[in-house]
This record gives structure tokens, C-alpha cells and sequence, in this order.
């Protein structure tokens, strides 16, 4: 025999078990933006390179997976040129199209080209595979899903208020407890203006962004390589370590950032929406945290994390809001705000926490065991009638063994065979298995039904 | 202002309503799918070029999309190579990898690549996007989906009874009368057989085909161009005329090819299938067609198409047996059969016929309007406390004007909106207004949750 054919690395299959486990956690997300009025769009796999280039910085450039032009690919590239050029000028040459790399910027193109019909606000989601040509290593693929949500054209708050119920909702929906990090770039724009160093604002971020992961001592010597000095870095302290309610710290806060305009705008509007939360029934606690920082280049208003409390890993869902999403593409000023449920770690933590429900094997409800063909005519029927009230069913279809047709059971996570031999036949009942309990009944064809229905 | 990006040729954007539309029809499609136990797998976007190259012929070799390898794809390319090497080898020189270009590849390099794991008969669909370099045209894009659901690994025919359940439930679902139409490949082989003429099956199925589209007297001269002498055409008229019910077209068919063993077997599987399904209530009429013929190099046994009866439109579903799917990569005599939804096709049928519940348009059942923050700020509880009864509900995020809210609310296809003023507030009461009826009532929470759920 042959080779085994094989997939790119950094690619993956998904099987009937795994897919029905990815089904079922893209559908609970996908239910709850619904259920918040956000509509789904899809944009095309390819796209301009024009539109995709530049956009991720040069790194990002590399990382595109770029298309062969039909045909003549080499059309006016001499040998001359093949010799004298980059590969990415080349690849320029060759390539029209490419991959998109996020949902981000497709999206941004999106909303430009529509411009003339889209009803503002727009409440979109989008869940599509991304592609990126990064060294494939444990947990970063090659082809991966993102499941954003976005509102653009509307400043308002209650915005975040909706967002951060929507994850409040999935998380509770999937049995994950989590805490949901909350902070604004205006507060940390408000913290390097106070401190006399607003030009270091990136710095001091990316700086107290790493205190989960390396400690004060180690996030205070990255503030004095960004060439703080250490009366700013002492200022600094009781905002890295501020610590109590949410409440206690909005107040620590609004006394800090006194002298600074923008950082008490984004003490508002921490606090207005942890306000709307307050009364909405949040099952998962909100947090301020200070030391979140996130892409700061990009947001510009309220950012949020989601951390998983019973799993080590990394944030599973982020968001923010942003103010100029499509000025790149010419239509600059409108501001939105958006999250992004990182599928892949949810599914890791959804397995570690043994948290799938029985139903997300995606196995049918009923198999009816085929004993020769008039017994699999009458089961075909039985099949029939079971389907109409809505029952997943299947009739196994050859006369085969009933080792092996259990063991088909087994192995496609069937939840109840039914049995219909000679004897049921004449007798016009059905035999039905729970191949949970192992337990059997005798029942007609329309306690099958309510059976399974019940089941 | 910059120039309007755009997408590239032959793909497209699908906004909320589009979007909503196709997930009616794949919704449907899935729904069915997993009624009869198939359950979802998803390969990789790219697959290996080796994986791809010469399954689709040379004219498919070159409708592939290739992807550019990373890095210097140049390596080991000279400039004497560049000059001396045609377009098609510098790209295999170049690309590793390709963009899908069906989905039956996938999934014939998935069964081989994870035989071991799989248990057979392994029943699996698949929908997802394939993308061919064709030239685009009126209903022929770059980047499509397909439907499909395949059984390998049972040569039953129960598969291909359960199949056309699928068909004939899906359609009935989407509310789309249609016509089944059926026949076999080896009837079609029986047929060349008797008039003497077995080298010619795929000659003669070819040119009776095209009965439909170009009428009896150019099939015949297409007939004689294929060197079949006066003889055999005249031999092949009753069979390409025939009319009647199935069973007497099987029966003018069992004289027929009374000499051919796998003719006969071919109306022996035909009539097994017609038999199945005669007591299994089918709702659209099915029908026994020998000029049928469909992929005759793939298929080995029973073939099927879907005809949309109330508008002029190709074939929408297609499929049928075939004996090899796994040859190609080293695992013969693997034998399956499977069916194709045409999604694009049915969606031109849905809207041309206007069949659309109001339900696919997407929008949110419920928009709270906007009167300020005291008004929003109870209007936020309320939209909790009609999504906790499962109905999608929007708060408009700012309180600008009636009028604008209400554009927003037809634009998105929201079903009622609920307005909550001063006086609402003082009385505890909510004024729904039902968008399609222009109907209002005022109502408690209470209510209001009773009436959008039963709207």
C-alpha cells in the first residue's frame, strides 16, 4: 500500500467526537449573540493582498499565506528581476490574493465597502478560520476559528454592558467559572500623565502587563529600562498593588488620577459600567484590574480579559474598544467595540474540566439493529416514525453480526439501540437499550417514542 | 477618501439577512443529517499539492489555488530554471499546498489517513467552503460550499434508501416541491451491452444525458458520431423514449436487458430502492430516469439528481455509488455512496419562490428603544428578563431620535420594539408595537415575556 496521504502542518482534522464538541461550544456562542441581536456575516477566505498587507506589521507580512496567480503567474517578471528581487517582492509579483489572518481587518474592509447599506449601528459576529504561517507548536495551529463580535458606529457604554453580559452567558452556559478583567486605556493614559511620563504610556503598559506572569520586582526593573526615573516607578506602586473592591479601587483611583482629564473619563466609564452590571444578575465576578493592558495600540476605551478560575491557561476570551477600525481603509472616526472567544482554549478547557455534556458526542439518540431484511423493513418504518418527533435515528445497514453492530454503538456514541427480531416483530413490540445503564423495555412503537422523547 | 477596497473576483460578502438565509438552508440540511445519524467532520482548508494534483483531471490540475511556501519559495529554483520551466512546473516547484477544491478528496485522503480509528459503516457530512480558479460567471463563484453526506464502508442498499428520505425530508423542510429522479450505472452498462456496444457506455450515457437539453434528434446524431451503428440507435429508442409508471418502466427494462447479468442486477437495485421507499411515506414523487447518467467515471451503482419542479434551475441535489473512493491513496475496493445539496442553486429557488419564513430574515425578536439613561437603565433589565425566556432582545446602545431608532429597527428586521417612557416607567408597564401588524399593547414584564413568546 501506498504512503499515507497526510494534512500541511499546522492543520488539523476534526472527527465526528471532536466536531460535535466544537459544534457544540461554537453553537452556545453563536446562541447568545443571537440572542443579543448581533447578525452574522462572512467574508471570503481570500483576499486582496492590497488589503491584507501591512496591516499586521512586518512580521504580520510574513505571516500571510499568499495564492499563485492563475496561469501565467511569472507574466513581465524576467529572469532578470527573479534574480534581482526579494522573495517578497516577488511574491508580490506572483500573488494577487491572500489568506485572511484575522477577522479583524476583513472586517474593517467589510464595513467600508458596505458603507451605503449598512444600518448603523452594526451588531455583527463572524465565526470563520483564520489562517497564519507561524511555526506550528503545542496550541497554535496554522488554521485556526475566531468568533468575533463587534457593535461600530455607537459610542455608547451600554455597549460594553451588553458585551460583557454575552460572556457572562456563555461561560455560564458552558459550566466555566470565570472572572472577567476589566480596565481602560484612558486610565493607564491617565496613570503615565500623572506620573509625568505620557510619552512612556506604551512602555509602562506593556511593562505592568507582565505582573501576573513575572513578578513586581522583575516589572519594575523593565520600568526603569524604558528610563523611567524612580520617582515615577515609586508613584507607580500603589497602582500596580492596588488592591480591594471594585468600588475601594475606583475610589483610590479617582484621588490618583485627580489631575488628569482623561484619566478620570476613564474612571466614568469603568465605573458606569460596572454600575449596569451591577444589577443585571452577572453569575461570574468582574474585575478591575489595572495591570491589564492588552493591544494598546489598537484599543482606546474600556479593554477586557477572561480568565478561566479552575484551569492554568492563558486568557480565553478579550476584547475592547477601539476608535478608528476603518480609518485604514479611508473612513476614518468610527469607533466600536468588540470581543473574541479564543475557541481552541475553551475546548481545551471544557475537556481538562470534563465538562461536555453527553449530548456534545454528537451520537444518535436510537440504532435499530438489523436482524435480515424483513426485520430492517419493519425497523425502517419504526425509524421513520421516530424521526417525526424529532429522534435521531438510525438503522444499521447490514444484517451483520450484533457484536459488530455494537460495537458500531459503542464507537458513534449511540444512546440507546433498539431491538426488533422475530419475536417483537409478531408480537409487534421493540426492544429498547439505554447503553448507559444497560437497562432494556419492552415497549410499542409508541412508547419508543415518548421513551426516547423523555429520554 | 481612499479608493473603496474590494474582494476578489468570483468571491462574495454575505451581510445579515444573506447570511441568515443560508443558515436557514444549511441549518436544514444539518438538522437532517444528524435526524439519520451522520455526523460532521471538517477537514483543513489546505491540503497537501500531492494530495490534490490529478484527481480532477488536467483541466482541474489547473483550477487549483496554490499557496505560495513560506520563506524563500525560490530554493534550489535557478534563473536558467525560471526560463526553461513552464508555468505549471515552477508552481509545483513553488507551492506545497493547495486550497480544497471539493470535498470528496478530503474526505477519501481522511478515511485513508485515520482508517485505524474509524468505524465502519462510517457515515459522515461535511459542509464547507471549496474554492476553484474558474472563470466566475452568473452563478459560478471562486469560493462555494458544498453539502455533502457520504456512508462508506457498507454496500447496503438501505444507504441509498435513507438517502432519499434525506432528500425528500430536506426539500420538504425548505418547503421546495421536487422531483427525485433515479436510475442506475449498471443498468446503463446492461443497456450498452444488449446493442452490442460495451466499449461505447460512456459515449452513449454522455449523449443521452443531454436528452433534456437538446432534444431526441441531436442526442441520436450525437449517438452516431460516437461510431454506433443505425442498429444499435434503433435499439436504444424505446429505451430512451420510455414512459410509464416506474413499475412498468422496469418491467419494459427487465425484457430489455434480459441478457445482460448486470443489467438486470442494476434493475434489481433500482427496484429494491423504489420498493423501500414505496412504504416509507415520501412526500415528492420519484422517478425512475435512464437517461440519467451524471459522473460516470466515479459512480458504479445506483445514480440520483434533484429537478425543483416550480423553477427553471439545473440540478440542485445529485448524487449516487460508487466502488472506489480510496484507490487513488492506496485502500481500494472501499465502496460508498453519497448525496450533494447544490446550496446556491437552493437559495435562488427559495428566494425566487418567495419561500422565506420571517424567521430567516435574522433579526432580533424584540429592540428595547432608547429614551435616555433612567429609561435604558430599566429597559436593560427587562431585555434580561425576556433573554432569560430564550427571546433575542437589543437595547438601542443611544438615545437619539425616535425615528432614527425605528430605521434601525426595519433595516435589521427586528420583529417588535418595546417602548419604555416616563410614564411606562411610573405605571411598571411596556408598550410593545409588533413591526409587521402595526399592532400595540401595553403590558407588565410579565406579559410582555408571555406575548413575544408566543409571537
Amino acid at each position: 500500500m501506498a504512503q499515507k496521504p497526510s494534512i500541511p502542518k499546522g492543520t488539523r482534522d476534526f472527527g465526528p467526537l471532536e466536531m460535535a464538541r466544537r459544534n457544540y461550544i461554537f453553537n452556545t456562542i453563536r446562541q447568545v449573540y443571537a440572542l443579543y441581536g448581533f447578525r452574522q456575516i462572512e467574508t471570503p477566505a481570500m483576499e486582496n493582498l492590497s488589503t491584507l498587507m501591512g496591516k499586521y506589521g512586518e512580521e504580520g507580512d510574513k505571516l500571510l499565506f499568499k495564492i499563485l496567480n492563475s496561469g501565467d503567474f511569472r507574466h513581465g517578471v524576467t529572469a532578470a528581476d527573479y534574480e534581482a528581487l526579494q522573495p517578497a517582492q516577488l511574491a508580490a509579483r506572483y500573488c494577487d490574493k491572500g489568506l485572511r489572518y484575522d477577522l479583524t481587518v476583513p472586517f474593517a474592509r467589510y464595513v467600508v465597502q458596505h458603507r451605503d447599506e449598512l444600518q448603523m449601528p452594526f451588531k455583527r459576529y463572524q465565526i470563520q478560520p483564520v489562517w497564519r504561517a507561524d511555526r506550528p507548536q503545542k496550541g497554535r495551529y496554522r488554521e485556526f476559528y475566531q468568533c468575533d463580535a463587534d457593535v461600530v458606529g455607537s459610542d455608547s457604554l451600554l455597549n460594553e454592558v451588553e458585551l460583557m453580559q454575552i460572556v457572562d452567558e456563555v461561560f455560564t452556559r458552558l459550566g466555566i467559572r470565570v472572572c472577567i478583567k476589566i480596565n481602560n486605556r484612558k486610565i493607564l493614559s491617565g496613570i503615565a500623565e500623572v506620573i509625568g511620563a505620557a510619552d512612556k504610556i506604551v512602555d509602562i503598559t506593556v511593562a505592568i502587563d507582565k505582573l501576573d506572569k513575572i513578578g513586581l520586582d522583575k516589572v519594575n526593573d523593565e520600568l526603569r529600562a524604558t528610563g523611567l526615573n524612580e520617582a515615577a516607578i515609586e508613584r507607580l506602586q500603589p497602582i500596580i498593588n492596588l488592591q480591594g473592591t471594585n468600588a475601594e479601587k475606583l475610589d483610590v483611583m479617582r484621588q490618583a488620577l485627580a489631575g488628569s482629564e482623561v484619566g478620570l473619563k476613564g474612571i466614568d466609564e469603568v465605573a458606569f459600567v460596572l454600575d449596569a452590571l451591577a444589577g443585571s444578575g452577572l453569575r461570574n465576578a468582574i474585575d478591575l484590574d489595572l495591570t491589564l493592558a492588552r493591544g494598546l495600540n489598537y484599543y482606546t476605551g474600556c479593554i477586557f480579559e477572561v480568565k478561566a478560575l479552575d484551569v492554568q491557561i492563558g486568557s480565553i476570551t478579550g476584547g475592547g474598544r477601539y476608535d478608528n477600525l476603518t480609518g485604514i481603509f479611508g473612513m476614518p472616526g468610527l469607533s466600536g467595540v468588540g470581543i473574541s472567544f479564543g475557541a481552541d482554549r475553551i475546548y481545551d478547557v471544557l475537556d481538562q474540566l470534563n465538562l461536555y455534556p453527553e449530548a456534545a458526542a454528537g451520537g444518535s439518540q436510537v440504532l435499530f439493529i438489523n436482524f435480515g431484511p424483513a426485520e430492517a423493513a419493519c425497523c425502517l418504518r419504526l425509524a421513520a416514525q421516530v424521526r417525526r418527533a424529532g429522534i435521531s435515528a438510525e438503522v444499521y445497514p447490514d444484517s451483520v453480526k450484533m457484536k459488530k453492530q455494537m460495537q458500531y454503538a459503542n464507537a458513534t456514541h449511540v444512546q440507546h439501540v433498539a431491538l426488533v427480531g422475530e419475536e417483537e416483530m409478531k408480537q409487534g413490540l421493540v426492544t429498547l437499550k439505554n447503553m448507559t445503564t444497560g437497562q432494556q423495555q419492552q415497549l410499542t412503537p409508541e412508547e419508543l417514542v415518548a421513551a426516547l422523547q423523555q429520554a
